[in-house]
Order: C-alpha cells, then sequence, then structure tokens
C-alpha cells in the first residue's frame, strides 16, 4: 500500500505478482502503468473506486477534496492582507472579505463552509444545477446563468455535461463580471481523465481588486486560473494567484488518518478473514473498477490497448 | 504622522519644532526619545492615548491587538497540520482542534472569537476575574484557578495587577496540565513597560502532543513562550513555535486602514478648524498623556529625567 503511484526505481524492487494499492495518478503516465505491468504487478489504483453507497468509505477522491477545500481558505486567508470577518471597531468597520468558489463538488462546498465560518460574503458557480441548493444551504449566493439549458444540465449520475458554446459564452461573461467585486477566488473545477477547465483568464485577473487573491485548486491538472504555477505563489500586477501543489497534503495528519482509513477499509475487502490471507475477488464490482494491470498486462477499461478493450 | 518611530537619520531630516506623532515604542529606547528631544520635536506617542470615552476611536493599542488576534489563529491554522473544525467524513471522524488562550485582553477575545468561528474547541485564561464572563460569552471554557485570592485580583482601572507566588504556582500548575491536551497555544501577555511575563516553559512544551503549535504574539518582547524566537518559526522537538513580528502588520492593508483612523480621529483633536491651522492645547488629556518630548526636553512622567518629574 503506498499513497502514491511507485517510481521506476521502486517497480524493480517489489515481486511480481504483487498488489500494489496507491492513488495511482494514472491519466498522462501510461508509461509508468505499462511498466507495472510489464512487472507482473497488480496495480490498483484507489481514485477509480466507484461512487457507490458501499465504497463511500474507500473514496479517497472525495476525503482528499474535503480537507484540499478547507485548505484552500487557510492558504487564502495567510495571503490576503486584509481580515476575512467584518470587524466593528471602535476606529471603524472593517468590511468582510468577498469570497467566490468555482466549483461546488466536494472541494468546493467545503471551502465555502469554511470561509463562511471565517465570515467571509461567499458565492458559488457552478453547472450542474442540483449545487444550487446545495450552495444555498451554506449559506452562499449561487452565480450561475440559469436559462433552460442549464435547468436540463445535470446527467443522471449527478456529473456535470458538456455545455454548449453560446450557455459557455453567457456564463463566462456573467462570471467576468462578478469577479472584479471580489476579494478572493478558490477554483476547484476538475474533469477526471482531462486537463482542468480555463475558468479564470488573464484579462479577468487584470479586473480584479489591488490585493485579491486566487487559489487553484486545479494547478496540477493544467490549472483553471491563467498564469498559475504549481508550487508557488506568483504576482500578476497587485493579484496573487496561489498554485500550491497536493493542498490535502498541507494538513498532512488528517489527509494521512482519512487515506488510511480508506485504504483499510478497502483492504478488508480484499481478505479472507476466516484464513487471514490474501483473496481478492477479480470479479468484485470495486475490484473491476479499480485494477490497473494484472498478470503482466494493462486491463483497465480507460488504458488497455484498444483490441483488448 | 509615521507608523513607527522614526529613525536617527530621519530626526536630522526634521526641522525643530516639528509634531512627530507615531507608534513610539519608547520603553527601553531611551536614548532615542532623547535624541528626539535634542532635535527639539515634539514627539507624541500614540500608544500612551488613554483609554477613555472619548479616545477609543484613537486607541492604536486596540485596534492592532485585535488584528493580531484574528491573525494569530490564521498563521496558527497555517502551521498546523490537521484541521482546526470537526468534520464528519464518510472515511471517518476528524476531531476539532484544541486550541487555548492565554491572556484574555483585545488579541485574546480575538483570537478565541476566530478560533471559534474555524470550528475549535476553545479554551482560555486570565488572572482578571472579570475576563472569565468575556471568555465564556464567546463559547470558550474559562480555565484559573478561582480561589479568593483571584476573585479579588481585578484592580479598579481594569487591569491585571501582580498575583502571589502561591497563586502563581498554583495556576502553573493547573496550565502545565491543561496544555498537555491541546494542539494549539495562542500567548498575548503583555504588560505595558515591562518584559512579556513566561507563561509556557520548556518542560510544559516537552509534554505536549507532537504536531503541536504555539504561536507567541508576546515574542518581541521577550516572549510569553520559552525558546520563541522573535521571527522565525521554531520546531522544538515534534512542537513548532511561531513568532513572527508584528503580526497585525501580516494583515497590512486592514492594519493600515484601522490606524490611519486612529491618526485622523487623534489628529482631528490638534487642529483649529475655522482657522485651518494646527492648534495644539497642550493642557488636553490626550496631549498631556501621549506628548514624550517638547522644547528641547523628555516630558513625559515616564520618561522625563527624575528631577524633573
Amino acid at each position: 500500500m503506498k499513497v502514491r503511484r511507485p517510481s521506476d526505481a521502486e517497480i524493480g524492487l517489489i515481486p511480481r505478482g504483487a498488489l500494489v494499492v496507491a492513488t495511482m495518478d494514472p491519466y498522462g503516465a501510461e508509461e509508468a502503468v505499462s511498466a507495472m505491468a510489464s512487472a507482473g504487478l497488480v496495480a490498483v489504483a484507489m481514485e477509480f473506486m466507484p461512487r457507490i453507497t458501499r465504497a463511500q468509505v474507500m473514496d479517497v477522491l472525495s476525503s482528499q477534496a474535503n480537507l484540499a477545500g478547507y485548505q484552500a481558505v487557510v492558504d487564502a486567508a495567510e495571503v490576503y492582507d486584509r481580515a476575512f470577518p467584518m470587524m466593528m471597531t471602535a476606529a471603524g468597520t472593517v468590511p468582510a472579505a468577498r469570497v467566490f468558489v468555482m466549483g461546488a463538488g466536494v472541494a468546493g462546498l467545503q471551502a465555502i463552509a469554511t470561509a463562511r465560518r471565517l465570515g467571509a460574503v461567499v458565492s458559488a458557480t457552478d453547472v450542474r444545477p442540483a449545487s444550487k441548493e446545495q450552495v444555498e444551504s451554506l449559506g452562499a449566493k449561487f452565480i450561475a446563468v440559469e436559462d433552460e439549458e442549464f435547468k436540463a444540465a445535470e446527467t443522471a449520475a449527478g456529473y456535470a455535461k458538456p455545455m454548449s458554446a453560446e450557455y459557455q459564452a453567457k456564463q463566462a461573461a456573467l462570471v467576468a463580471e462578478h469577479i472584479k467585486k471580489q476579494d478572493v477566488v478558490i477554483t476547484t473545477a476538475l474533469i477526471p481523465g482531462r486537463a482542468a477547465p480555463r475558468l479564470v483568464t488573464a484579462s479577468m485577473i487584470a479586473a480584479m481588486r489591488p490585493g485579491s487573491v486566487l487559489v487553484d485548486l486545479a494547478v496540477e491538472r493544467g490549472g483553471n486560473v491563467e498564469g498559475a504555477v504549481a508550487g508557488e505563489i506568483v504576482e500578476v500586477g497587485a493579484v496573487r494567484i496561489v498554485g500550491h501543489r497536493n493542498v490535502a497534503g498541507r494538513i498532512a495528519a488528517t489527509a494521512s488518518q482519512l487515506y488510511a482509513k480508506n485504504l483499510y477499509a478497502f483492504v478488508e475487502t480484499l481478505v479472507d478473514k476466516e484464513k487471514k490471507v490474501l483473496a481478492v475477488d477479480y470479479a468484485d464490482e470495486l475490484v473491476k473498477a479499480t485494477v490497473l494491470t494484472r498478470d503482466g498486462a494493462v486491463v483497465h477499461p480507460a488504458f488497455a490497448p484498444k483490441e483488448a478493450a
């Protein structure tokens, strides 16, 4: 069991046939996946755990995204040179910070909740109509072009579907206008297996108020914010863009605790409790969804050679 | 008008008779005060503003302490490697951080409020009995040896008075036991014109849990925490001690806004509004309390040569 995909050097040290469970981050790393297949490993990618009730306790993406959403707000508060809450003092009132969260998935909802806790005035956007109620239930304002297309947008699986060019243009105009009035913008939009969508352009940043802060949680996937640099805090004019890598790992103790629980719950399904031996059932839907390589071959449908699919 | 005391080089550039209003930080800087006197400056120390109703809007100590209390919690959350709020997730419950605030003045009360906002379980201590109700009204637990001496401890002016050696020993034992169970300790105890009291000893730190964080807001006055270093984050065993200088200045925009308001309100009392000229009334209690030097001499009672007092 590992946190991340084994390196080439590590692969050579693992015996053939061994089960390697980790967050494999396989997209764009097809060579590394092939290397694990060639080494005869059974590589299991935790992040492909299906989002079904039984596997919720093993859902590493949700557990880590939740922490990233919290930490994004702490990082923003640390970099921002004003206070988040409204303060009524003898020397006058300090207005509350305006925080805009783009993408209201697990990370976005936790970012909204944390920014609200700290006393900010929070708004959020998402292309899934169902997120409106979630955003509003956390006390944030929902910002989106709510036309007929939007209302019909949610897929049966609850994921966002691609919107028309017209809708995207209308939404971008609304967001551009909204961002001008924000102090902090936190972007959380990730699409599995694809580059992160560009949500904030350089011209939007140029229109922001001096001292504003952007935090890009998608920076390792290409970034939602134009100009964000992975692992750095960059200044663009009078605005700062925070691009920390592995944001959940910035609260390492909690991240490890939850990941360990995810792993433990999954491994419990892989053992025969009476005989106390490993007994992987390759027909189990959890195993089928997460096994990348087996018996020397890449077997996962998203990565297997086309003729094998 | 300045933020800080003029340097020797600056003093030479200021014409004789000029009014210099700043946070002078004069204790331990008697030579600099004498230099301002010799240069013929009227040096006015904002931090000596009396704590009366009329001068509340000019109270720079309160306005900056409030911000320091907020920022101390943000800094603690940034350094602490777990989350502050309790999180109930599919992968298990993350417990809330335990935060202990030592000293419940303006900075301490804002630290309590901010840590509570972030979802921490907060406790606090202070030697003034009146602070118990304030601490509890913010939802924090009050920790102190509440014997007869404690109940009689508050002075007429509302400031802490020195406690007996017996009381101090009992209180230290209680605090030492309490600190063992804390994740974050924020110390805010300052006494005007004297070194900061030592509240947390090395042996108390050695008993803290691995990963715990201390933030010492008194580090520039000698520190409440043994081993704290001004301007640094130091590791002592598995515990980190945060010793940032000028913590209010870490949220510079808000700090400047409030300080400007403090200065403006004070300067309004120094001008003749009809004639639109500077008209300092040296008999005014605000001026009497804050003027350090005038007519070539050190005139403030706390600094004037003994024969002149």
